[in-house]
């Protein structure tokens, strides 16, 4: 591609399209030996050694003078100071969609289950809470409040008694959005600890950070390679991969908003992807001019326009109906439909993470504080998982009671399975519950 | 202990029980270096050169003399005439079972939702079958019938509309249980390749191997592997742990039948786990008594005394309520309760993959028949996640369709946050769809 153009373009019609949009969603998390031994160092230490190791690896990486493990939790009061430090304006937007993603959940949670069979053997599955988590929430730049939110509050509405934040502060600076939000979100305990020693100290617990069931969010490579490590130990959530979106327009939508939520992608990072799907070549060019003029505005510039050239695309397709079927191919993490009859388009998508109808539906609505959660999918693993939901922090135990004469029945039909599976013990099992007169009581 | 002893015995009031109970279950999967660069070549091959790939390992590792895939291809008139050549009992078995498991996972399916605010904004979740779905069975003498049906009928109840099946037939030998098994439960088709190059093939496509979107079920340590290693590309289920059953007596029951449950867990594997929590020595005493009498008459006693020996118990423990916190920290893949208030002791218990309830609930029954699911959550993983399910085999996608009048109120939350986090494009694309009089419509 020429280093003068702000964007890929290609043509569904044209021979090598598929070839050339393969190229540009391919994506291979990198697997970086380094990180993969200084991560398998560091969670050694931390289960050998515990809170001691956690401390010497949090001075030395965050650039900290803590003496004991005690100065790195903060108690409710100090979430409660970030909280009445906010700006009244932050903190009604903050609890605006701390309300609004908590409506959203409390749909999702899932209830148990149980029903009687006519020999009276009752079956069911019951739900309940993992009962605790932990929540990993990067520091720095990459500090997102809006991330706090949308994986805590799942946790909290499926029921998680005790919800575990770790967050990095380098030099000892804190974020009080992110600490505010963990006061919305109903955070119970917080440490500034991160990167794999963070992971390791919730995985393996120590003296002073309880051991968790399962570990959330976001994180560098370091901590995703803990996370990796540490899953079995622990549940974890889906490893994500840059960010994307996928607009499928008619034509039919204003230009600006679709370059502009084509940015709102691209800034998140280099690598993010940012495609527009449109039949109609002429808007596809007022999208492209679009792009120009309002790039140079743009405080992110430099971030959007890299990602734009190296992974963005404007694609011409044949029709909607090529759009959609290429939009399940891609599986994105983002879909945005921009058209007049987004529903009729919606139908024919198999595959994407979140589906935004209409041109109102902007991602960053989503992002924020539409209600669903913004933890989706990434890498086209929308073919075969959900967003972060209620259901991550619930799980299931089958219940099984058997009636005398349930066993009766079942008796005979686990015996049979069983001997044909050479497994003598448990035909036996089920012999052992069957009435010695053989007539079913 | 001594190599006299049957099974191990611990006492919860002694001094050294936490750490003999934590030694007994400890439990880490190993990961073995060889296993891994043998998997990561094959599956490296399987990518670059496909069915050749395929066809040149599973004519080497299964003793095979295919000259084409086409001949790894088993038609569906193979799977009827296997279902054709069962006894008449053991089809009706197998079927009687198929029809129970598919009533209890017709309960899981989950239903898509939406609601519509009252400005119009219409918020949901979609919930769709996974497109394809690979599914692992083992052959040889770890090919049980039981298993296709329980791993093959919830991603057919979940609506998965090709369910592709591979089953390694060493030496050319079928399994004709097993492909009766895949016909009653709707697999669609099957391929007689296994090992890390099924895997590969299943994860990347080949020409004659359809690519698929998730791999479930049971296999080796170098099927684990492969399936581990292809995570991300495609979805997998859990990878297992040695079986385990817990049972909490209160001395109300059958000795023989715990006696025969416990064996029927340890008949698995000389590495499953069996234990008995009990709060009354006599009762402990009768059914050691239990064990000793009825091993020797087990065809597969050997494996059953090397898994008692090595890794089952009889506890005694303090009371029944003291057996449930011990089992809640367990979270034991199944825990059968025994007892005349079965249910009054499960509702104590957190985490288990399947409770049964009742002298007449033996585990046999749930593994073949009962309708649950037999894959269940082993090594403590039953702390954050469930039985194989239908949820398993769909997935979720996020719908946002805000109105007009909605992305004024969200837009100026989201706007706000966006500034917060630095995130301009974020807040402008919000901005841009708010009225420019500034009013609400």
């Amino acid at each position: 591609m020429s280093d003068k153009r702000l964007i890929n373009e290609l043509d569904s019609s044209s021979a090598d399209f598929r070839q050339r949009l393969d190229a540009l969603i391919a994506w291979e998390p990198s697997q970086d030996e380094a990180v993969e031994r200084t991560v398998a160092g560091i969670l050694r230490e931390v289960r050998a050694r515990g809170d001691e190791a956690v401390l010497e690896y949090t001075n030395r990486f965050d650039r900290m003078q803590a003496h004991s493990m005690a100065e790195l939790e903060l108690g409710h009061e100090a979430l409660e100071a970030a909280l009445a430090w906010l700006q009244d304006e932050d903190r009604q937007a903050l609890e605006a969609a701390a309300a609004r993603v908590r409506a959203f959940h409390e749909r999702q949670r899932g209830e148990s289950w149980s029903y009687v069979e006519a020999d009276g053997t009752r079956l069911g599955q019951r739900i309940n809470a993992i009962e605790r988590v932990g929540l990993y929430v990067p520091g720095g730049k990459a500090a997102y409040p809006s991330s706090v939110l949308m994986n805590a509050i799942p946790a909290k509405v499926a029921g998680v008694p005790e919800l575990v934040m770790v967050v990095p502060t380098p030099d000892g600076v804190r974020n009080p959005m992110v600490l505010a939000a963990a006061a919305i979100a109903g955070v119970n305990r917080v440490f500034t600890i991160g990167g794999a020693q963070a992971v390791g100290a919730l995985a393996y617990g120590t003296a002073s950070v309880p051991k968790v069931d399962k570990i959330v969010g976001p994180g560098n490579s370091y901590v995703a390679e803990a996370k990796r490590r540490v899953f079995g130990t622990v549940g974890i959530d889906m490893i994500a991969g840059p960010s994307e979106i996928l607009v499928l327009a008619d034509g039919s939508g204003d230009p600006d908003w679709i370059a502009m939520d084509l940015f709102s992608q691209a800034e998140h990072d280099e690598l993010a992807q940012s495609i527009l799907l449109c039949p109609d070549p002429v808007f596809i060019g007022r999208v492209r001019d679009a792009i120009a003029r309002l790039l140079p505005q743009m405080p992110r510039r430099d971030v959007i326009a890299a990602s734009l050239a190296g992974r963005g695309a404007l694609v011409r397709v044949r029709d909607m109906e090529e759009a959609c079927a290429l939009a399940s191919d891609i599986a994105p993490e983002h879909l945005e439909i921009i058209a007049a009859e987004p529903s009729r388009w919606a139908d024919r998508i198999r595959h994407a993470g979140a589906m935004f109808l209409g041109p109102w539906s902007s991602e960053a609505l989503g992002d924020y504080c539409a209600g669903p959660n913004h933890v989706l999918p990434t890498m086209r693993t929308a073919r075969f998982s959900s967003p972060l939901g209620v259901y991550d922090f619930q799980k299931r135990s089958s219940i099984i009671e058997v009636s005398r004469a349930g066993a009766q029945t079942l008796g005979r039909i686990a015996s049979r399975l069983a001997h044909g599976e050479g497994l003598q013990a448990h035909a036996r099992a089920a012999e052992m519950r069957l009435d010695p007169s053989g007539t079913e009581p």
